[in-house]
């Protein structure tokens, strides 16, 4: 498998995305990774480690997007750009998958307008991962789009559902509507068209879930409006540093404070490690036909191990031949409930 | 000052309400609670106490309302609710506000049906504060309303401003819009265009806000449509529970965990409380006629007795004569703009 790697996208780029990659080839013996970017930075960086040489190559890039770069003009300004170059390595099928951790924004708009969608895609939609209390779910849509239809939002859940069955390896994955109430006549006017479209296929739909429950671990795709879904990730990503914060500050303040902090010092890392947006490398453009993996700004070369590996999976189970075929299995049902209705 | 009180209302109802109402009698010297719902029930648990007797009293209503009952039907068939009948003694003046744990559906379409809106404001709004690391922050609409318009939110804008500076005390409230990103160019079509609205007005307005943001406490006012707003308000509540109860198995499960628990305890207590919704009492329905505050279901006697507090000094500030200034104000503000653009 070949694995094309934004190696200048990233707040650590590129020292994370190259160790990131290092790690990566050391570790799984039939991935190859090319770096894509800057060569003689690259070179010179991939110079101070030992790696098998043969799985780490260098695609030349001239130029880097910031992260805080227009979209429109990143698109129109920079023809050679890490993004660009790698994007275009998996349309010319000399990549399997492309993984960055730079501008989303502008990994999104180049893959959709390189790759295009999959037949019978109405919008591709970003799959993030996030840990619950059980295990994890997956959130879908984390902010591809806003201002989705209903027909929209079911797409989004039959690939959700293939996602997290097919690449996470859930089973017959609960699927859920994120909504202001469990009863199918709360919500507003688009969760509630929603449902009346999911619960007429043969998703394993269980109805709508309400904000306080989605960690509890009990759902495993969570769907939703790319507008909700990225507030959604970003309060979760939040909140779960200010209450850090603010227990800390607790600690600090009681007598026995001091000491309690040094002995549940190893609880706080561990907790932390479980609950890194690392451990899930990156999230997947769903939709896409190709393999694009967006990965967290702040990426730790923990995250791109990740990322890389979580690619390597998609690429090995040909995710977007399941994609279309659910597709296809789910229009056919919605033809035939057309079909029973006009008879 | 008399404030009604749903003594009926709530999953710790009639126990909490009448503890809390005891308990706010003794502490403020000038308010009277009345409390509405069973007399037999409410008689029996009052002499069962000892408390200033002439300041609280019992309005008899001889329904209740259940937590999931179907709003509709509760309207219909059950004209002599606590609820109800807790919102007509506002109507008639012979409360000052009402305040409920109950269902929060039943409430607002009560208040709405009875007391109407004040002058000019098109939507009622749930105001809910949350605690931040530096202190708190007003959500608003965090659930009255779902498919709202851009002018609904300059409402919610003005009147979440004026609760923050004329309730909680803070000069000239921080205003921003929720969305997927800080530049103004980012969001969905309703945010986009609300962004162009509270530009143009006299309100502190400090911009769009991302999700991740909202607790760290640098704004006082986080403006949104109520669908959006329920979900960040039970993702934060849901996700601090799932926090804790995470950290708390991991301290189990290291060597020191037991010892190192013992001693942080206090700190979790503190933090706790300090977190606690029922710190903030309860959340006013902004724009009605009439104070109308909304508490947590779950409500303690602590959150009965802030809620009534709360509701006190709604009504010594004349709260709804402000809401029909700032209104007017904004109101000609926009006028003028739009006799500038005609000119």
């Amino acid at each position: 498998m070949r694995i094309a790697l934004d190696a200048m996208g990233g707040d650590n780029a590129p020292y994370v995305t190259v160790e990131g990659a290092i790690e990566t080839v050391k570790d799984i013996k039939d991935i190859e990774v090319i770096l894509v970017g800057n060569e003689e930075v690259l070179q010179d960086l991939l110079s101070k480690n030992s790696y098998p040489k043969n799985r780490i190559v260098i695609k030349h890039a001239s130029q880097q997007i910031a992260m805080d770069e227009d979209i429109s003009v990143a698109l129109r300004r920079k023809k050679d750009s890490s993004i660009r170059r790698g994007i275009e390595l998996v349309k010319k099928g000399e990549a399997h998958a492309f993984v960055s951790a730079g501008h989303s924004g502008v990994v999104m708009a180049t893959a959709l307008i390189m790759l295009g969608t999959i037949k019978g895609v109405k919008r591709p939609a970003i799959a993030a991962t996030m840990p619950t209390l059980k295990g994890r779910v997956v959130l879908i849509d984390a902010g591809a789009n806003v201002d989705t239809s209903a027909e929209h939002l079911l797409q989004f859940a039959i690939m959700g559902s293939a996602f997290s069955e097919s690449i996470l390896g859930v089973s017959s994955p609960k699927v859920a509507l994120l909504s202001i109430g469990e009863e199918d006549t709360k919500g507003n006017e688009l969760t509630k068209e929603t449902f009346g479209l999911l619960k007429n296929t043969s998703l394993n739909f269980i109805g709508n879930i309400e904000g306080k429950d989605i960690f509890k671990g009990d759902v495993d795709v969570v769907v939703c409006d790319g507008f909700i879904g990225n507030i959604v990730l970003k309060v979760s990503e939040g909140l779960a540093d200010v209450i850090l914060k603010m227990l800390k500050r607790e600690i600090a303040e009681i007598v026995t404070g001091r000491i309690a902090y040094l002995l549940m010092k190893p609880a706080i890392k561990n907790f932390k490690r479980k609950t890194d947006y690392a451990e899930y490398g990156g999230a997947p453009l769903l939709g896409i036909k190709g393999t694009c993996l967006i990965s967290h700004g702040r990426s730790s070369s923990k995250a791109i191990r990740n990322a890389l590996k979580l690619a390597y999976k998609f690429a090995g189970r040909n995710f977007n031949s399941i994609i279309s075929e659910s597709l296809a299995k789910y229009n056919s049902e919605s033809d035939s409930v057309l079909s029973e209705i006009m008879i």
